[in-house]
């Protein structure tokens, strides 16, 4: 099916309502089964009473975020998920990146995410992260980069702490292209690789991207580590219709990780600040409820768990979601409550997968499974009454649900 | 995959044999259960003897008839079933309006829906429909206008009388469009609005659109009520290939409701006329038997029976139809026998849903469940062994089950 013609019935269709649709996604939630856990799943296996009452009278089935086989990243997971194609809209982690650090992206702006390193007096990388250098220090370091480098060739230049050895740059120029490859050689022992522009408008953007890694090295030519930056995903910013004009929703995202918060923010939807902790959230779900029809709530630290193979954090975090966020969604008693992923990370792959998600949907017109002892699994959800369907279809069902989506055609 | 390509590559593959297909549609056959009946939908409660010993020895499915979480109207949801892609065949109210109550299009009609309302002395319109007239004294205005206005143009010009207060015009002129916007202003206390044309070919139908209600107003100017009338849903008539040349079948369609016969007649079905209950909608597909190898056979009620949120009523229109024609299908023992339905219609919900209708395909090469106890129900068909599948899929499963499809490739 032609999806941008889907699209566009579905925002004819999608009609203002005074019922409400809370999303909850567990970062990363599904898994696949351990011998040494008795044979379960983290979610199989957690005490989770909210989820397994919801599964009860809620309708299960599986969710492919891109397609089956394809393992997404954090930005595809999500923005199939709130409907917006990840095969035809492509999200570069520099984008990503700052979105999470709260920049305020422009239309002319190409963002590149960059880690210290670590290079010998030849130039050759010896620590492609610099030895993991603290928040502190590096932050330090790209408040002495800021200081020096403002503009080249006409490029306004933004340098951004993230986190650890991490930031991201931005250049702000009219016209400029952000179609180059990564100049982090991914291993050590060699130089970084110089920017090759891959189209003619990411000329200026490989000229520019040159001088500032020359400039950079001259600011940090006195340290013997830390003394360079590797540049990823170079990625010029992305306009998405916004959920307000593609769906008339209201939407408001509960997120505690800045990347979320951006991707969020992109999809046009209020963030709220200051959320550290699932309590945080579910007190955020709580005082916001009255002026918002949609709320997002991301759930992080499933999917930590998942990539350090901790099946038993995993567990625990699925058991705390239940007690917070969960259940303060029941206790609203909005007409649509949904529980899915963004994508698995199984414990025991110790990374991102391909795996569908499982998909709990609860509103008057769910169909629940008509098999005793039924729960919220990523196994039971294989066999509800969902079926399997694609990420795209998440938004138009929730909107079905919420009796906001008229008949179409007579 | 892109539909047209596919549809190509069916219709290559299809080839002529002796062997024949029964397509049973129970019309808004889906439900979802209800807590006062015994937690079951009217199919899973219905006593259907034949329906569930064909179960035992079926393929079993979810269908989407448009694409999960869009709730189908009657035409685009047969436009599934039949194979013709309902997102790029969209049928306008007009036509549906007309085939509704039987007439005959020719390529050359555009056809609009019209109401008759109200208007004061200043022209505004003060009710949308007239007080919603009767019936019989609607059915008189229709007459009194097409006795004065037969052409107008050189188009011929049709009135129809629907229901009520309802209408159809239709224009017959080589060439022109049917690409205009409702006059209706769909509020009261303005005028109706222009017919403005949104193409070029629409520009001499706009031409004739207003002379049209410029005469009617004329012929209803003695009257302070009812004395206009305002057109919705402007529609060419579209043309689909039809099966003879797409599936090489020969085929019959078997239904109560005009609406239905019309919309097999697009499809290019030879429709048998003059059936008004389930008897004698057996004894039809009895009687032609030998004569078509494609039987389409609709059942209405069930969708009327959940419009009235009559649950009881359903399931009685289910047990008659496994009584009379389901049976009579097994009797003649085609090669396939499929029991479908073109959308579901919950009880709750009193109206078309989004979800997905159960299907049941027996041939020789069906793979029936391996559980216990099977029937045919919106629960087990989830669970069943033809996954979950979109509408534009059913007419080559069915195709490929009467052994009509060749092999794609060597």
């Amino acid at each position: 099916m032609e999806m941008e013609k889907r699209l566009e019935v579905i925002s004819e269709l999608a009609q203002k309502t005074e019922s409400k649709i809370v999303l909850i996604v567990f970062d990363g939630l599904g898994d696949i089964p351990i011998a040494e856990f008795d044979g379960k799943t983290p979610l199989e296996s957690a005490k989770k009473p909210n989820m397994t009452s919801l599964a009860r009278s809620s309708s299960l089935g599986l969710m492919d975020p891109i397609a089956p086989g394809i393992t997404p990243g954090s930005g595809p997971g999500h923005l199939g998920i709130f409907g917006y194609d990840p095969l035809k809209n492509e999200i570069g982690r520099g984008l990503i990146e700052g979105l999470g650090i709260g920049f305020e992206f422009t239309e002319e702006d190409v963002a590149a995410r960059f880690n210290f390193a670590t290079m010998d007096s030849s130039g050759a990388i010896i620590d492609r992260r610099a030895g993991r250098i603290e928040s502190n220090e590096a932050a330090l370091l790209c408040g002495a980069i800021q200081e020096k480098i403002k503009e080249i060739d006409g490029a306004k230049v933004f340098v951004r702490h993230v986190k650890e050895h991490r930031g991201v740059v931005v250049f702000r120029k009219k016209g400029i292209g952000g179609n180059l490859p990564d100049t982090d050689p991914q291993k050590t022992g060699i130089p970084q690789l110089e920017p090759i522009p891959l189209d003619e408008k990411s000329k200026p953007t490989a000229e520019i991207t040159k001088k500032f890694i020359y400039q950079v090295n001259a600011i940090l030519s006195g340290r013997n580590y830390a003394n360079t930056l590797l540049l990823r995903g170079f990625s010029s910013n992305i306009e998405l219709p916004s959920f307000e004009r593609l769906y008339k929703l209201k939407p408001c995202a509960i997120a505690t990780y800045p990347m979320y918060k951006g991707l969020a923010k992109l999809a046009g939807m209020r963030v709220v600040q200051g959320c550290n902790t699932l309590e945080e959230e579910a007190k955020a779900l709580e005082e916001n409820w009255e002026n918002f029809d949609f709320f997002f709530v991301h759930i992080k630290k499933t999917d930590s768990a998942g990539e350090d193979g901790n099946w038993d954090a995993k567990k625990k975090v699925i058991e705390e979601g239940d007690r917070t966020i969960v259940s303060t969604a029941l206790k609203k008693k909005p007409e649509v409550i949904c529980i899915t992923a963004d994508h698995s990370t199984p414990c025991k792959l110790k990374s991102h997968s391909w795996h569908p998600v499982p998909v709990l949907i609860h509103s008057p017109a769910s169909i629940p499974s008509d098999e005793s002892n039924i729960d919220f699994s990523e196994r039971q959800c294989a066999r509800g009454t969902l079926g399997r369907f694609n990420a795209l279809d998440l938004m138009p069902l929730l909107l079905s649900n919420a009796g906001k989506l008229a008949k179409f055609g007579a």
